[in-house]
Formats: structure tokens, C-alpha cells, sequence
């Protein structure tokens, strides 16, 4: 059964306009011109035909492919960008009005997909404005490379490569370079670039139904942006296999599409159609540049990764090669305002990894690992006796804990705090007994490694905080009073992490009474080193 | 039937490690650490424990959210971000290891979600590290609005208002500040933020099947970001019923989550979920903005649209709604390199939008309209002629065109024709016969006007490319090399902007021999008026 497809839109026919209007509520640096729903012109705030001392660069075409192109305008990318109805070319009155509305006295470019209507469109408004005294040139681009080279009147379609040509053509725009120098690097940049898609399922149009034409399991290849068929439709595979075919297909010498060479340098570009996380793109990314280096013997100068041009919500990506001329790069390199062109891209990699820190050693007071003294002080003898006596309380605990366990939970506490205890009594032996600091830490670090799970963590940070509380006292006798700031440290701590307060029915519970005896007693002054460790032992 | 979901991944296993590989070719900005597959930490490649002098900010938790947290990273945001397994904590090694590579003697500060796992294992972290003599201060973000103040353990989840305290904590400590007022900026900026995400699909594990648990028309409001269920199901409806309700959810009085009243300023995130194109997420931003205005009497300060924290696959949004202190907009609006942070937000708007400039009078000589002069003179009485003469023959042909193009296309090029010839017929008593530039650019605007469709624009281009060409010589006698002149640049822009060349079956085939022809007998020096004509008259 069909059912429409779930879109966060209203009425289907306002998809436009209403997204050119979030898109300005979002970036004050856009305006859009008042003409709704014919003309839909999205254009720079801070230019106008009036001041405007650059040669403007203006795009469009039908929506569908957001950010394109609206998304692209900004100093040193575009001027303007006309938007058509969905997978729609713009009219000319649309075009016209966007070329009016920002060229000044060094004209216009318009950067037009291969696609007739748009090719047609964008040329009567260019023949127009020229009628009207405009400098206008247009570059046409057609970078798929998914399709044998066309025969007849059908050219190559306008995919994502056509944002890297808006880039140069931009950015060669700010430098102030005039209309034709503009034009030409533009057709340059044209002429370098190849593109190819794959889809894993198809778009579907505003208030549409869904198709089910690509069934599970399928994807298709060399598609287009507007839900065209693609070449092929094959199964499903690796991204990495995906990737692989792609690469091939794009730089074949057969078709000879793009002038890349082996030992050539190459900007490669991973776009999502719309509907594909940005984990997946990168993934992709992740898996072609080595292919291009070690298979195609290519040097990465950049790699572009995001979603530049979509098919409305299509799953799948395009892949863009482009020839990385220094001036080429250069243009990509410079900076611009327009909110969707990628940052952070340019610039010379370091290595991708670098080695984990070296931890320190397990003892924060030298490089020997923890061991038990050869004599024990009082301390060190009345602390192993009370770590013994908790630790074989707990052996004896396990049934009658898993029992009371099991009526409000999974029934294995008994064997966790077993298992933990355990492991203390078979650690002690190496336990610094005579440095309280030393070895509540390495009490920490045995339940840690044997109990796991989330009642180990948390009697680990118990032990932790306790240790950092105490360790400014180690190697001296630790006071009650210590002892005692030494609980509180980590009943805040458990308390912080755990995200548990009294009542909560958790082993705080039990611990924060036990806390609160124990400064009750220390401040009636009665010095009671049994009732403080008593208070740490209850934690087992 | 169930079928695993379409991804463009490798091994499942590989998803959360091959993102990482991508992530840092894609930014020269960014390494990891050398510890895959347990440890996944991706660092400022800039930075290093021994030469950091700011305060470290590091986040992380489960993977399957991306952008977040490794986009990120980079000056003025994280300093580092620890990805654990998708939708799984980190291991504490793993967040230990990124302390000890990025933490100086400032400290560092760990922002975490609210969720038990990320408490825990940031927390023993922090607790590790602090026995190891590193400053560590811990924010808990708990940003949902979705459901009613919790009364137990479980607290509001951590969603992507998150990314907002980032930056606030990414710019403090960016500033130079100690960590006690980094920790402090940032916990101040967790309270000033509500958030409530709406799901169109569920989420789907890589290497799983595709759960349907959402049936068609049904949508989720207040769900996580890990595919558990959201507090109601409810029917689909269009995105600014839906906007309402979730805006009205966050700045809820009753819950009174977020500290924001009538009056105040805010700032507006539009989040999508992994699955949703960007043209619906600028639909709900639009939606928003004018509500948060009008309804809840708000001034919105910054509105950043897009994919920041995402649930895999998911299809849908979060709204994040965040107070606008103006030490928080200092921080928002402050510059940093980390890759996923939008840029272009900040700033004052100006109006949204301007008029469309007033097109030029249809005269580019003067302000009157064009009207035939009182007297014709002889190159104006040949062309009337001319022009009548095509246009009947035109007329004439009516049927036998139909008749040849449905042979080939869809049989109307006769009655096309036709209607075009039929307005010229019509529209000539008002052509200035005197001035032929002016008269040919006449009958291109008949023919855009009267005749539509593809051939309506070639046949126009045709006119307005002649036009442009024969201009200068406007108001005198056009000579024959003029002529051929303006037919060849009539063909060149109909070639271009069509896409066609000789031998392609296109009215080229008929244009070319004639200018061709035109030349050769300009060349052997027979003036000829009429040849010109005739080959101009070709087009019709």
C-alpha cells in the first residue's frame, strides 16, 4: 500500500518559498526578493546593483537540491541564486529580476546546470539583460560522468561539482577580476570536474507518494539529482566496493571526462543526497582517499565532505573529482561568507593519528608498582584487619544479597559484591598497608578490574574520590577527621555521577546516615578511629 | 517483510572507527588517537598536553549523533571529543586517554550528557584523572523538555542543546579563563536551555533491520536520540502545527524548565535528526521564528538551522530554545574552527526581504512604448514586407508542419508556429519599421508572449541575441554584413543556450547552410538587401 510520504512541510506548494524564508530568519547576511511565488530570488544583503563593483555570480535552478543554491550565496561565492519550483527551472522574469537586482557595471556571470530548461531559461534572461544593457556571460556545467558520452543534443548533466565551479567563480569574483577572466576560470573549473551518484532509495516530491521502484536490497548507480533512473541499478555492497566502482567510473580513460592523470593531485568531494547521515559520507570519504592514492596514484590536496546537493530526501551520495590546479585551489582556499561552503578544510595535514598518552604509573608517588611494606604500622595492621573483616562479611552476604536483590532488580548483587571482595582479599597481600591514601586507591583499582558494570564504576569513583581526598595526608596517619572529609568526598562524588540524592533508594541511602554519625561524633569530640573506618567500610 | 536497513557502510563493527578516518581527511584540523577500535578519540591536531595553556573542553558519549561531538573540535569549541560505540558510553580508558592528550596545567572540563553510562564512565574518569594530579571539573546537560520533571533517579536526557554549552565552554576557556569560571559559564548556559525533538521514522542500527514501530502519518513527539520511544505518538500534520506544540512544550510554565518569560530574548536551534533534508528544516525555522515572536512574545536573537546532533537515520527535528544573555551571545557569536559549527548566524538582520527592482522601460532609447512611424522609409517598407510575407507563409504551413513533427515529436510545431505568426501579424501595425534593431527585439517579445514552451524561448533567444548584436546600428539602415552578422550571433546564443550543434536535427540545420551561404555571397562582393532578409526571415 502506498502511503504519502512524511515531510515537516505544509502546504506542498509552499516548500520554496518557505524554506527561502527560514533560511533568512537563520542568515542575516541573506535577503530574498519580494516576490513571492513567482519570483523566488534568494541575494546578499550587503550588495546592490548600485554599489556593486564585483562582477556578480549568479545560479539557480530548480529546488530539491538544498543547500543549492541559495545556500551558496555570500561574499566570494554567489551574488544571487534563483530558485525554481521543485526539480523546476525558474522563469526568465525570476532570472531577470535577480540580474537586475545585483549586477553593477562589471556584469554578470550566470553558472548554469546542463539541464534545458535551465540552459534555456537562464539564456533568454541573459539575451535579455544584455537587450538592456547588462554585461552578462554564462558557463554551463555538466560534470556527471555516469553515462557514455552523449551522441545528440542531451549533454552531460549539472551535478554536485557545479558548487566547487561557484567557488572559483566567486572567489575569482572577489579579487575583482573582470567579467570575462570570471567567465573563464569558471569554464576552467568546469572542464576539471567530473561527478557521480548512488542511490539508495529514491526522493520522493512534496505531498507525493513514495515510489517503491528501488526494492530493498538495490541501490542505483550514476542517478541524477531530480529522481531519474539511474544507469544501473545493482545490490547492495560495502560502501567501500561502492566507492571503488565509482572512482573508476569517474576517472576513466575510456570516457576521458576529466583530464586526470596518474601522479596528478585531485580535490574530492563526498556529497550526500539529502536523506544520508553525515557518519555514512564520511565513511565514504574515509574510503576513497586511499583508493585515489594508492589505485588511481593520485595526491588528496582536499577533501570536501557534507551535503552540498540533494535530491529533496533521497538516501545515497554523489562522489566529485576535480583537477587541483594551484590557482584552482587558491580559489577554493579563499574565504567566504556563503553559510553552506565547508570550513576547516583547507591547510596542510598532520599525521591522522597520533600515539595515546603513556599513562602514569600506577603509584602517583614514584615509578615502582604498589607492594605490601615489609613491617605494618598500628595503622597498617588495624587497616588490613578491618578490609579483611568487610571483605569476608560480604563472602558471607552473597546469597541473602542476591535474594533481597532479586525482589527489586536482577538478583546479582550478592555475586557482584562477591566477586569484588573477593578480589580484595587476594589483592591485599600487595596493598601499601602503612599509607591509608595509597591503598584506598588500589582498592579502587581491584573492584574496578573485577566487578564491572555500573555498581562497579560506582564503588570505583567511591574509592577514587576518597583517595584524592585523602592523598594530601599519605605516608601520615590519617585522622578521623580525614577519614570523615575522606566519605563525604565521595558520597558527593557518587552522588554527582550516579545522579542520585537521598531517598532515592540507593546505597546512599545507607551512606549518607553513616556519614552524618560520623561528623556528629567528631565535633562531641570523642576520637574514635574505629567509628571512621567503620563508616569507609560500609561501602562493601 | 523485514529487510536490514540500507546503509552506506562496511562492517557494521567498522561504523564508529571508519567516521573517525573520515572525519580527520576531510579536516587537516583534526587527529585521533592511535587506540582503534577501543579508544576513539578525536583531538585538536593544534593541541597537546604540553603546550596547552587554556583550559581543555572535552565531550563525547555514544556515536550514531554525528556531527556531534567530534565536529566540534577545534579552536573555540572542544577541545577533544571521546566517541564511544554507537549509542554506547565510551569506556573510561578511552575518556582517560583524551584527558591526559589534550589537559594542561588549566585543567580541563568534561561536558556530558545526562545519561547513567556517560555519568559513570565520565565520572571515574574525572575521579582517575584527578588522582593523577589533573584539574577536573564535570556539567551535566540535561536539556529535554519533553517529559514532566522527573521524580526519581532518571533526570531529562542530554539532547542537542548540548552543543550550545559547548560552544559557550569552547569560547570561555578560548578567553583565557580558569577552569572554575569555564565550568561555571557552561553550567550556567545548561540551565538557560530547553529541548524537544519530534521523530518522522525511527532510527536504525547499522547491520539491523529497519524497526516499524512508526506506522505511516504517525510521528513522535519527545523522543531521544536513541530510538526510544517518545512520550506520545500522534497523527502527522503540517510542520507549524507541530512547531507550536513543541515551542509551547518548552517554554512551558508549568514545567517551567527553561527560565524564559514573555519579553525576553532567545535564541532558536532547529536541529535535524540524521534523516531530514535541510529545506524542511529551514521550514520549521521559518515557522518558529514568527511564533516565538508573535505568541510567545520573544525576540529572537540567532537562529542556527541545521544537522547538529543527529539519531542515525532518523527523520525528524529538535527544537532547542536557549535564554540570550548577552554574555551567551558574546560566546555563541565568538569565532572558532570547529568544522560543524554553523557560521553566517550571527549579526544584525536586516529586512528580509527587498522589492524587485523595477524592470527598464521597454524602450532602451526612451520612455515611450514602440509604435509605428507615421511615415515608413525604404529599408522600413522592405521590412514590413519581409516580416508579412514569412508570417503568412508561416501560416500557410500550418498543417503540413503538424504533419511532419508528428512523425518525429508531438505534432504541434505547425499550430506553434502558427500562433507566433499569427501575433506578429497582429502585434506589427505597432513594430517601428524604421528602426530595424528595435524591430526585431519587437518580435522576439511577440514571440515569448504569444507562442510559450521550448521553441517559444529558442526562437526569442534567437530575436534578442540579433537584437543585441544590431543595436549599435539602431535608428540608421542596417547593411548586409550587419545582417549576417546578427544571424550568426542569433546562432551561436540558440546553440549555446540549447545545447545543439549541426547535424543534431535541430532547427540549426536549416540556420547554418543559410548563414553560410549569406557569407560566401557577402564575401564575392554582391550587395544583395534581399539575400539578407530572406536568410534572416529563415527562422520563422
Amino acid at each position: 500500500m502506498a502511503f504519502q510520504a512524511k515531510k515537516l512541510i505544509n502546504n506542498p506548494d509552499d516548500v520554496v518559498t518557505e524554506f527561502i524564508e527560514g533560511l533568512v530568519e537563520t542568515y542575516p547576511g541573506l535577503q530574498y526578493l519580494d516576490g513571492f511565488p513567482q519570483v523566488k530570488v534568494v541575494l546578499r544583503a550587503d550588495v546592490s546593483s548600485a554599489t556593486n563593483d564585483k562582477v556578480a555570480v549568479i545560479s539557480g535552478g530548480g529546488s530539491g537540491h538544498e543547500p543549492a543554491h541559495a545556500g551558496y550565496v555570500g561574499e566570494g561565492m554567489l551574488t544571487a541564486a534563483i530558485c525554481g519550483d521543485v526539480f523546476a527551472s525558474p522563469p526568465v522574469d525570476s532570472i531577470l529580476a535577480g540580474i537586475r537586482a545585483v549586477t553593477g557595471p562589471m556584469g554578470c556571470l550566470l553558472i548554469v546546470k546542463n539541464y534545458t530548461g535551465d540552459r534555456l531559461n537562464f539564456g533568454l534572461a541573459a539575451e535579455q539583460a544584455k537587450v538592456e544593457g547588462y554585461k552578462v556571460e554564462t558557463v554551463i556545467v555538466g560534470d556527471d560522468c555516469a553515462l557514455p558520452p552523449p551522441r545528440g543534443i542531451a549533454g552531460r548533466r549539472g551535478l554536485a561539482g557545479t558548487i566547487l565551479v561557484h567557488k572559483v567563480a566567486g572567489a575569482a569574483a572577489a579579487a575583482g577580476l573582470p567579467l570575462a577572466k570570471v567567465a573563464a576560470e569558471a569554464k576552467h573549473a568546469s572542464e576539471l570536474v567530473g561527478t557521480m551518484g548512488v542511490g539508495l532509495t529514491v526522493c520522493t516530491l512534496p505531498g507525493q507518494v513514495t515510489s517503491d521502484r528501488l526494492g530493498p536490497g538495490k541501490i542505483e548507480l550514476g542517478l541524477g539529482i531530480h529522481g531519474e533512473p539511474g544507469a544501473a541499478v545493482a545490490d547492495l555492497q560495502p560502501v567501500d566496493v561502492v566507492v571503488s566502482h565509482v572512482l573508476n567510473q569517474i576517472l576513466s580513460t575510456e570516457t576521458n571526462y576529466v583530464p586526470i592523470t596518474r601522479g596528478g593531485r585531485v580535490i574530492l568531494m563526498v556529497n550526500g543526497l539529502g536523506g544520508t547521515p553525515l557518519m555514512e559520507l564520511m565513511i565514504a570519504a574515509g574510503k576513497a582517499v586511499p583508493r585515489l592514492q594508492l589505485e588511481h596514484g593520485l595526491a588528496v590536496d582536499r577533501v570536501y565532505t557534507g551535503t552540498f546537493m540533494t535530491s529533496l530526501d533521497m538516501a545515497g551520495f554523489s562522489i566529485s573529482i576535480m583537477r587541483a590546479d594551484p590557482p584552482i585551489l587558491e580559489r577554493l582556499d579563499a574565504s567566504t561568507k556563503a553559510p553552506s561552503w565547508p570550513v576547516g578544510v583547507d591547510g596542510v595535514h598532520p599525521p591522522t593519528k597520533i600515539p595515546i598518552p603513556v599513562p602514569p604509573s600506577p603509584s602517583a608517588k614514584g615509578d615502582e608498582p604498589q607492594r605490601r611494606p615489609l613491617q605494618l604500622s598500628e595503622q597498617g595492621q588495624v587497616l588490613e584487619i578491618a578490609i579483611e573483616t568487610a571483605a569476608n562479611v560480604i563472602l558471607d552476604l552473597k546469597d541473602s544479597l542476591n535474594d533481597w536483590d532479586s525482589k527489586v532488580g536482577d538478583g546479582d548483587c550478592g555475586s557482584t559484591m562477591y566477586r569484588g571482595a573477593k578480589a580484595i582479599l587476594e589483592d591485599i597481600k600487595n596493598y601499601p598497608l602503612n599509607d591509608a591514601a595509597e591503598t584506598v586507591n588500589e582498592i579502587g583499582s581491584t573492584i574496578r578490574r573485577a566487578m564491572g558494570g555500573t555498581s562497579g564504576i560506582i564503588y570505583t569513583i567511591f574509592c577514587k574520590a576518597a583517595y584524592t581526598q585523602l592523598k594530601p595526608s599519605s605516608g601520615s596517619v590519617v585522622t578521623p577527621k580525614q577519614w570523615a572529609e575522606a566519605l563525604a568526598a565521595s558520597i558527593a562524588a557518587v552522588s554527582k555521577y550516579g545522579g542520585a540524592s537521598a531517598g532515592y533508594r540507593t546505597l546512599l541511602d545507607a551512606l549518607l546516615p553513616a556519614s552524618s554519625v560520623l561528623q556528629e561524633v567528631l565535633t562531641i569530640e570523642i576520637k574514635c578511629w574505629g567509628g571512621s573506618y567503620h563508616c569507609f567500610c560500609s561501602v562493601f
